[in-house]
Formats: C-alpha cells, sequence, structure tokens
C-alpha cells in the first residue's frame, strides 16, 4: 500500500462520514445511513465504471473498502455528537478526497486511451458525483449545483493534469502538483466564499 | 418452470402491483404507471446486472417479465378500488417478493464467486432497490430507509443462506428455509411495529 | 454527415437547450446548468447503452456530443432572455428530438436482435428518459409521468417503424415515416391538450 492508497483510502472515509452525517441528520436508520454513506465514497467512481465499461464495478473486486466504509458509519454513529464539531477536519477530509479521486479518475481515462474531454469527465465524475447521488437519495437539489466552487477545482485540477501528463512529467510528481491544486482551489473557495455566477432573472 | 419460477413472478407481481397503486395515488399516466410498477419490480435486478457486468440486463432476454408487468398494471388499474381493500394480500405478496429475490441475488453472487459480502449486497440490492428506484421516481426519501425492518431482513436471510450453502445443505432445502427466513423476520417486524434506531440528536 | 445525422444533432441541441434553461431557472451555477443540459440531451441513450451492455457509452467514443452541448449551453446561457420568446422553436426542437431519438434507439435494438417490445422500450427510453433523469437531478417529478402525451408518441412512432421494418420498407423512407408520425402526434396532442387519463380517485 502506497502513498496514494492511503490518501485514497482517506478520501472514502472522509466522504463516507459526510454521507453518514447527512443520513443521520434525515433520520435514517443504519441501514440508510450505511447506503448513503456508501454511495456519497463510492457512487461517483460505480457511475464511471458502468459508463466505461469497467465490470464488475470496482469496490466489488476489492472488498476492504466495504469494510472501511462499515468501520467508518459504525465510529460515525457513535462518536456522531464529537464529529460535529470537528467540521473543520470533516471538510479538510472531503476536500483531500475531492483532490485524490479526480486524478485517479482522471488518470483511468487515460490509460483507457480516451479523449482527454472524456477523461476531465472522468475525473470529475469521480470526485463529484458521489454527492449527486447522495442528495438524490436524500431527496433534496444536489448541492453541487449551486454551491461555491466544488467540481470547478475538480475539472481545474483534471485539466492541470493531462497539461502535465503531455509534457511526460513524472506521474508522482503529477499526482501530488495537481492534487494539490484541487485542494488549494477549494480552499481558496471556501475562505473567500467564491462560488460561480448563476444567470436567473426575472421577466 | 419450477416452484421458485412461480414464486419470482408471484414476486414480480406483488411489487409490480405495489408500484402501480403507488403511481396511481400520484396521478401518474397510465405510462407512468407502468414505467412505476416496472422500476419497482425489476429497478433492483437490473440495478445489480449493471453493476455486475451482465448485459444485457435479465429482463431483455426474459421478456416474459415485462408482459407479466404489463398485465398486472392493466389489472391494477382497472381493479384499483377493490384492490384498496386488498391491503393483507399485497403486504404478504411484496413479503414474498422480498423473500425470494434477496436468495436470487445472494445466489447469483455465489455463483459468480463473489465475496461473500457483496453476495449479501447484491441480494440486498436485488430485493429492496426497486423500491428506493420507485421512490426517487416519486420524488420521495426511499422508505426503506426509515421504515421497519426491510433491508434488515433481507440481510439477515442472505447471510443465513451463505451459512448454510457453507455447510453444503441442498440448495432447494437452504431456499426454502432463507426465504422463510426473510418472511418470518418482516412479518414479525410489522405486527410488533420492530424498527431500527435512528441517531438524529439535536444540539 | 448525412441528413439524419443533421436531425440528430438537431434533437442534441434542442434537448441541451431545454435542459439549459431549467437549470437555469433552479438558479444553478454554469457547472449544473451543463450537467443538466447533458443528461437531458444524452441520459436517455445513456442509460440504454449501460442496460444493453454497450459500453463504453456512445458519447464517449464519438466526442462531438459533448463539445455540441458545451457550444449549445454556452449560447443559452449568453442569449437566455431571447431564447425564452423563442419557446416555439424550442418547442419544435424538442418535438424533432423526441421523434430522431424514438427512432434511433429503436433501430439500435433492431439491430441488436432484440425481441420488438424490448426495441420498442429502448426508442422510448432513447427519446423520452433523458428528461425523466434531468428531473430526477432538479428535484421534481418527472413532468413526462403526467404531462400530455409524450412518451406515448414515442411508443407509437416505435411500434409503426417496427411493423413497416418487417415489410421490408426501405429504411430511408421508414425513418422519415415514423419520425414525422411521432412529430405530428405530439404536435396534434399539444395543440389540442390531449392527455392520457389518470386514475387517482378518493375514497
Amino acid at each position: 500500500m502506497n502513498f496514494f492508497d492511503v490518501l485514497d483510502l482517506l478520501g472514502t472515509i472522509a466522504f463516507a462520514t459526510s454521507g453518514a452525517l447527512t443520513a443521520i441528520n434525515k433520520k435514517f436508520d443504519p441501514f440508510g445511513v450505511f447506503i448513503v454513506a456508501f454511495v456519497t465514497a463510492l457512487g461517483g467512481g460505480t457511475l464511471r465504471d458502468v459508463l466505461i465499461g469497467r465490470a464488475p464495478v470496482g469496490w466489488m473486486l476489492e472488498t476492504y473498502y466495504v469494510y472501511t466504509i462499515l468501520a467508518t458509519v459504525v465510529i460515525t454513529i457513535i462518536f456522531r455528537k464529537q464529529i460535529k464539531f470537528l467540521t473543520k477536519s470533516m471538510f479538510l477530509f472531503d476536500t483531500i478526497g475531492l483532490g485524490i479521486f479526480t486524478i485517479i479518475g482522471t488518470q483511468l481515462g487515460v490509460e483507457s486511451h480516451f479523449n482527454p474531454i472524456i477523461s476531465i469527465a472522468l475525473g470529475t465524475m469521480t470526485a463529484a458525483f458521489g454527492g449527486v447521488i447522495r442528495d438524490i437519495l436524500c431527496n433534496q437539489i444536489p448541492v453541487i449545483f449551486r454551491k461555491e466552487i466544488y467540481a470547478t477545482a475538480a475539472i481545474i485540477g483534471s485539466i492541470t493534469f493531462l497539461i502535465l501528463n503531455m509534457f511526460k512529467l513524472d506521474i508522482n510528481i503529477n499526482y501530488a502538483i495537481t492534487t494539490s491544486i484541487v485542494i488549494i482551489i477549494r480552499l481558496i473557495a471556501v475562505r473567500f466564499h467564491l462560488s460561480l455566477p448563476t444567470f436567473y432573472t426575472k421577466n
């Protein structure tokens, strides 16, 4: 298990925790909490695998993901009151997850020889669509369609990864740089309340 | 067509009827009623097939499922007033469906040599996720995330199936026992209003 | 690029525009607008590809779809005020899309040697399910489950295509006739406010 596997696991735990907390707040039972935690963490990668025809999907073969999420859910339920005071650490984990998952998805697109724009789509999907499915299950409009810079950070990181990859930059250095870019953009966006404009106009 | 195919068909009809009634209550038109009945009955198995890479998905090859659901929808629409008084029979059918579909899904996981925890996931998915997709289409929070013991019955039945299978119990006897377990747990849960705890706490 | 590719592109643009406008009205940011436009245009075909096991799904290999939708979204955002006055042209494009996508999906089913009822399902899915996913993402009940004749027009066109195909009618003539049938049914339905009955009854 190398450095990036560790980060991948951290991202999974962070996303699962954020999903579990959302479900607890919606008064879901333990089964519901587990399912929401699961789709938040693995929903984006699962959708990606289905669309590119990678079946069985990843977590069916690498079952340690399932156990990781099970353990995360149990711990989140037990320490739910304390975790609420950990929102800063939670946010940091979620941001790390966003960075890591973006590059994992993009890299998979490159390896599979997809067109660059598809690789960017795969990276963004891996990182951001677990949250979309979580919101659909919780019957609310996906927050990333309206929130501060989130998917946008993923897209920029993904593009940067492709450009550096074109220049044959060492893959590990590329991983480190582009993951950091996603994380930094997201941190700056939240710190300064940056968000994309919307275009709604009354008549 | 053996005994279990008959039960499978009964489960399909029961789930389709429950989906059709939900859609009628939401004032859907006949097309909407059919689609909701269809996903309630076959949505879980379809999701399972997609995730394990079994394509085309089952009902595209065994089209009698489609005709069964079409007939069920027509009959449900015609007798919708009478069926409302049949909620007990309906509930029984739905419970039979839950039991059968759980074991069908789990068995498919075993045959495909998945890790036991994935087989349990496949069983639960086959039985319980049609209802999740139905609720999403009807724009409501999936009821099984908050209701009395439902998915939990499926999980317990699925685990029992795997254990008995490990001891090389005859598959037909195993089917009969574990399907019954799911059904009995569900009946007891509803009779005594048992449900899993939730963890929501105000600050 | 032949005549039908042009119509296919027109349909994609029409669906993408209608999706983008919906998202703008929901106050989504540009990323959200793009995603909703994308799923409205390509969601039906993507679901179809996944269910029949055609992976990677179509738009991952033919990336001009992605660029077309990107351009459509940019133009829609820029001219959003003017486009509101174009509802008639918009409706016409959407109807053309419905006709074209229905026959494309049905034809794919025929080529893949599916049972006729599955080909009809594939045609209807290709044409009408992008709108269903759009509505789910926007947290509203899918409008085609309750609206004037929409999916019904697709089903009738699809059946007609299969019948004419059985009689070995030239495929291009068949395309032209059945696409027109879908379009004409839809136009008549909207002109005369025709809709399917619903069956809801208070007790």
